[in-house]
């Protein structure tokens, strides 16, 4: 097949023009697996808060190879040495580093797909990618997974300043019209350096650093863990909880072939084989919302009810605060609801429930971001800093929260 | 039920903040129908061109409702007196004037839901609702309709300068990324004033005007009649056709319930009762797509090529020129087809076919827009222009394109 | 002379980061004839009306070199080949093509520096600086001269789309804040190649050109000849005027040494030594504004009031019209103004003068805008376009405009 | 004077159009005062790094004026009350705020204009408005000076989240292109909240303020005091001071009248007439930047060089660190310069010289940023947060630095 011209320049609304090399890359972006990610939002429920944030994991691993390609670039500028190939599979590295996540990857991953991650599926995909491209894409596994001799193009794929994060945030940022979690792409690709085979921050870089440290936390506090996604999502996960229990129950559900796969699977530890990754490449957003949609009408209360609170946007209170909250508080909202909706004490849990949630902007157990100091020392970025500010943004701050109904049904 | 304060203020990547009404307005956006609107995609298979483009009905409606907010708001200002009625009405009208469209609106217009539009279906969302809302709605329908007696506040919601163009150029060109379609919507309400009843464009806004309209014929030539877009677009219009015809022969095709009505339901010049409404008001992107996903391994070979030519992005070739094509040249395409994939002449059709595009930035048939000039005169914008060029703006241009399959399957 | 390393990337808000090459381009901004741009305004009085336009000659130049070197980088990956030496060239020739700049030019050259143009100057600014760089301009100065035997680089230096304007248009529009004059750099760079060593713009980037002549057209109207601004010239060009007037009657007038040389001079046709040259390259808006500062509480009631009106913003009123105003409103105007202020016919002409404007978006008479088709034919963006309104934009548009006294002094 | 229609409305590149309201707010701009901070550049000469850093303290303050009033219009739809005559107080106040600076203020108050600063003179410029406009700037003298009994007005104007500081950073991040210094005006004026008279940041608005806290300190470190525009700045002190010498030895230079009157003056400790006062009203950037030109050829050595260091762009070395530099360097310095331009010990300390910067991006000395829980409790940012990163941004950061001549002149 000839590779038509016009797919080879893509348009961004934020980075303007996007080119796509020919071959490998533009051929890993033809694949039904890749072109899947068109229908899996980037953001989950997010636009249940943020209307405009309907961004597709396929825009955003588009994004990240068009950041890798200027990286790379920026370091050979710099006197850095990058092979053709080492280019080619460190692009494919970042193309393809979601490319395991399913429809609202960290629901469906709390609910019907078990004892596997979206890495660990990524990786079955990449290795059968590389099948059928005929080990083109061994070089990328050895970076995507590590294993290569040159650490920094692993940590442009995956590390705490990589082009995953450098995008996602910007992206992000730009579709929720969150603009304060914006951050300055081209000043972080242009402080980029290399020291013996490992990436660096110049020393001038230390404010963006900083910056985009600071953004990083408050794009989580202020978007991905904003309430009101964060309860949309925790239903979610109940849905399938509950579409899963009813299906092992023996209750037929209307579902997608693809769905009804994963309901009535039960995944062991390390099983997904062959036949699973297919089925899984065939799911999608559009499986996932279709069932809820037929599910608003089911005879099951539970299940309809929770899809109705999605479909509809009537979603339950929630409530988060620093410190647990007292049983004596939980047992009377569940008591309530059972009462109110004659429940059981195990369905009256699909309505009340709590959890609690982390954010991090800097972690310190792993690899650091590392300054390159003007007199060629390495320093982690913590110890470069002129101040306290960036310690503290490596504090684990965790919070509680409850959700429960907001009026009788 | 008590509203909840959170979702009163939305936030916008275009205009920042956007304050919703207490009250009426903010009932409307909580109703199913409405949000039903953010399963809807503005923009259809764009997508497939603009990967950007993934926004909805639902965040473009909630984008007029603002700019009527702010238009209202400046014409106050400059002494144009509306009522705190009249104002609300306004803003319900613009908020509901996309309400009728379903999924993929121009493509199912034009394939299972015949003989009647997205206006007119509009039209009966709003009549229910307005009985929902005890008649809160009657103003609303009289301006929408045009039979209020300040034509203005039509105007407004529907006509060449009208608060639904003004946002989805702006929309549109943000989420593309085609930058140059973007417009200065302070600018244009800026400019905006009412004489006699009738909105009227201040002179100093006429480069303003001619700006908008260049953005306006731009757009449509390079975003929504790009020609990738429009192929899928009339694949997707043969999908729908293909599945109507199958179920009408008893084939029995795996679809949502409120898809499937559609496809067995033939429908009768004007008539299109609640039942069909109701059903209508559970249709949207989800059942089409995923339709077409369970559609792609279907027996009918060609119900299942042309929808794995959606879903996998394996478009047929598209030429458009100013002449029609040759007939020898169409009739040697099918023969092609017909042959090397052994099918009938009507099935050839599903894969070869032409058709016309027509452009025209600005209609002299329709009410024009009004300048007023300083001295308090009102001209059409044309003959207000120092140049022709507005004049030539108004030709309407028109343009053949023939498709067929770039190789085989 | 070491070149320090921290000049060679500079901060633009419009570009981003701009690298400087080393070398000869370097070395040219480094040059106290290149430095001195800094002090020279691109846009002269318009900041009376648009506060933020203050950027300079340097920043404009400046951002010309970024978009050359891109524009040439386009073309080599379109497989035009540029030698290092032309690259270089086409760099200087476009960093220097306003080198001959004075301050508020368009009011000097109608002023007190007499029977030589700015493009003039800015050549023996050029040869001069060949001499002191051993030649190294030599190329750069045949470009510039459009005598080099691929017109192209010329074209990219001064032509209907060249480098100049494409910075201009766009670095004016965003100090100004005049949204709608913003026009796709990158785009209109995507859109260049070159056939036979002349510039052209591919077919499917005529919308793009069309829209840049529209915001050109806009841009002259709301912006360069707005006419708040253009009074302010106006009466720019009647101080200086003034100014010489009094010192050739031996009249002696605080002013640096550059502007009094200039006011003391009168330049033959073809008169411009070594020596005018070097005072030239002192003069700048600091001389110019510092003198009317001055001038404020001369004796001369005609240089005392003028400069008033520059200094403190206290304009006459201007009005602006399609036909010629009357000679009747004129003479009573000029009778008001020397009853009240006591003046001779030949003073009340500083007060109250006549004068015409055009505009012309795009000249017929020079070299065109060529479309290359994408069956490799050349054609008129004119002839390519399918309507009327580029046609329209070539139209040249004249408007009389009349200045006099608001009220007395 | 009858109020021209035109200049109530100016177009700024930040906020889109800016409203003037008529009245006081219009006639203090129109006055000579106020239209001198047209003549003074914002940022110093942080042009010499930042090519666009050319806006005006003019441009600034009517910035200021207009997040006044739209901070004011969120508080009154909050509820707050502010009466018309307070509204107008508080808009003339912020316009007023800097009335009192002079050209390169920091390095004039460092060096001519002694013994008194720029909020002294501010406020004597004030209260002579005041006298001109009959008393209508008494509301406005005391929210300036904190005296009026409800604060917040007096913190809107002068605190640590004021809109001076929420213009500034704002515009000098846009103008010098320093993207990471831009700050989400909207949402700081979104949050902002008043309690007993004081004004408050609303708890969801806590990450808005790290932000913006984050913001100002990287402003100060990479373009406040960027080390470029520190040794440029620290030259032209020594300029003025220079020059000055030279003049009370008897030395008579060339300068401006207004810039004379300063060279000549000693200003006694609160010594500062009517007359002095008037002079200062003459003083710009046009005379200062006029006088060095001029000095540029002067027979003195020091200051003809240090005239051309600035003027040429031919700055000194500077370096920076934390531990103050060893007298062994400076001595070896200051050696060198005496012997090889054979200068006296202290001519040589014009050309080599020391001094610290410092930065905090929050004070807790001062009147804290207060944030109003949920629950109604006011608490200090700092305790607010859930990080120790506020914490930090308190810390006093103290750098030294050095300049000496790059080469020999």
């Amino acid at each position: 097949m000839k590779t038509p011209h016009k797919l080879t320049i893509i348009n961004d609304p934020i980075y303007g023009f996007i080119t796509i090399p020919k071959g490998l890359i533009f051929d890993l972006i033809q694949h039904n697996y890749f072109q899947r990610l068109r229908r899996i939002s980037q953001m989950g429920m997010s636009y249940l808060v943020y209307p405009g944030a309907h961004h597709t994991r396929f825009h955003h691993a588009i994004g990240c190879l068009h950041i890798m390609q200027k990286a790379l670039e920026k370091l050979e500028q710099k006197g850095v040495s990058v092979s053709a190939d080492e280019k080619e599979a460190a692009m494919a590295a970042i193309l393809l580093h979601d490319i395991g996540h399913g429809p609202f990857s960290h629901a469906m991953e709390n609910s019907i797909v078990e004892n596997i991650n979206h890495e660990q599926i990524g990786l079955l995909f990449i290795e059968k990618l590389n099948q059928e491209f005929n080990g083109s894409l061994t070089l990328a596994i050895k970076i995507f997974k590590g294993s290569y001799h040159r650490p920094f193009l692993h940590q442009l794929v995956s590390g705490q300043l990589d082009m995953d994060r450098t995008d996602y945030l910007k992206r992000d940022s730009f579709y929720t019209g969150m603009a304060e979690g914006n951050i300055n792409t081209d000043r972080i690709l242009a402080m980029l350096n290399v020291k013996e085979n490992h990436l660096m921050v110049e020393e001038k870089g230390i404010y963006t650093i900083e910056k985009f440290l600071v953004a990083r936390r408050l794009m989580y506090w202020q978007v991905y863990l904003h309430k009101t996604s964060l309860v949309a999502e925790q239903v979610l996960v109940r849905v399938l909880k509950r579409a899963k229990e009813l299906t092992h129950k023996g209750i037929d559900l209307p579902a997608s072939k693809p769905l009804s796969f994963f309901l009535k699977k039960t995944n062991a530890e390390g099983v997904f084989d062959d036949h699973a990754l297919e089925v899984f490449a065939q799911l999608d957003d559009y499986d996932v919302i279709s069932a809820m949609k037929s599910w608003c009408d089911h005879d099951d209360f539970v299940l309809r009810k929770l899809s109705q609170i999605i479909i509809n946007r009537k979603l339950p209170r929630i409530k988060i605060k620093k410190k647990p909250f007292a049983s004596d508080f939980i047992t009377e909202q569940k008591d309530a609801v059972k009462r109110q909706m004659n429940l059981t004490d195990a369905e009256a849990e699909y309505f009340v429930f709590t959890g609690t949630i982390t954010n991090q902007a800097y972690t310190l157990k792993k690899e650091a971001i590392n300054i390159l100091t003007k007199k060629g020392k390495v320093v982690d970025v913590i110890s470069a800093s002129d101040q306290l500010s960036l310690k503290a943004l490596s504090k684990v701050i965790t919070k509680n929260y409850i959700c429960y109904p907001k009026h009788l049904f």
